[in-house]
């Protein structure tokens, strides 16, 4: 992997992967977010999320997308040639519970410099969180833009 | 509008529309959110932002999904009822930016009970959040997952 201080439009090209380490679910973190922004009864209320559909507390979709994008923004966005999304599409596949340790990986899927803009350009890519056994519980299709050398 | 507490997946139907309320985009909200979540430059820092390509501060799109979020589940979503989605597609059409004040809307775009589980059927719907001017800044197409009336 290439450093990711480095890392300009052209530094991508499609099939290449990025690991992007992991994290452990944080119940009290998990809590505090979906008090704040999410509090369906099953992510803040123990006896609710055990008589719902999933079974326990499961976190906040939302934070789900933000942990997985911290590991993005760490090891894959880049402070200095990133320049945002126009969009995503985002898939929550499994519930994500306290004390699970997820892995984050992104694949670029292909590029493509802006005609009107050459200064940038479009790296689309999908990124999974996995759990320990290799299972998917999340997935993010991005278009990311990126500054180009010549920008 | 239905009484926002007693709306089941019967209650759902395409055309629908539920008109979300508003917010002013806060400052120091903004600021505190991509501090946490999401510190690229031209979402923490008002010189690198003034010299980016959106000219000044800028909201994480993250922050704008989940205030878009807020609306929803004040206006759309249900404690009762809603149980979750597996998953959204979302688009940052403009920057969100301090100041701004923004209404959000949500139209149902189609209804489905789960064959396999009658007692939960999916509503998929279009929110959008718009500027005083009526420009649509941000939307989310998303399919939400609501309790049957016999469920």
């Amino acid at each position: 992997m290439a450093d990711q201080q480095s890392l300009y439009f052209e530094d991508f090209h499609p099939g290449q992967v990025f690991e992007l380490g992991s994290f452990t679910a944080d119940a009290a973190d998990m809590l505090a977010f979906a008090r704040q922004y999410d509090p369906l009864p099953f992510h803040v209320d123990q006896d609710a999320a055990a008589g719902s559909i999933y079974g326990g507390l499961t976190s906040s979709g939302w934070y789900t997308a933000v942990m997985m994008y911290r590991l993005m923004y760490n090891g894959f966005l880049n402070e200095q040639t990133g320049l945002g999304s126009p969009g995503l599409e985002l898939a929550w596949l499994k519930p994500m519970r306290a004390g699970q340790r997820l892995h984050g990986r992104v694949v670029v899927e292909s590029v493509r410099q802006s005609k009107s803009r050459p200064e940038i350009g479009f790296v689309a890519s999908t990124a999974t969180l996995s759990d320990d056994g290799g299972e998917v519980i999340y997935r993010v299709r991005n278009t990311g833009i990126f500054k180009t050398r010549s920008g």
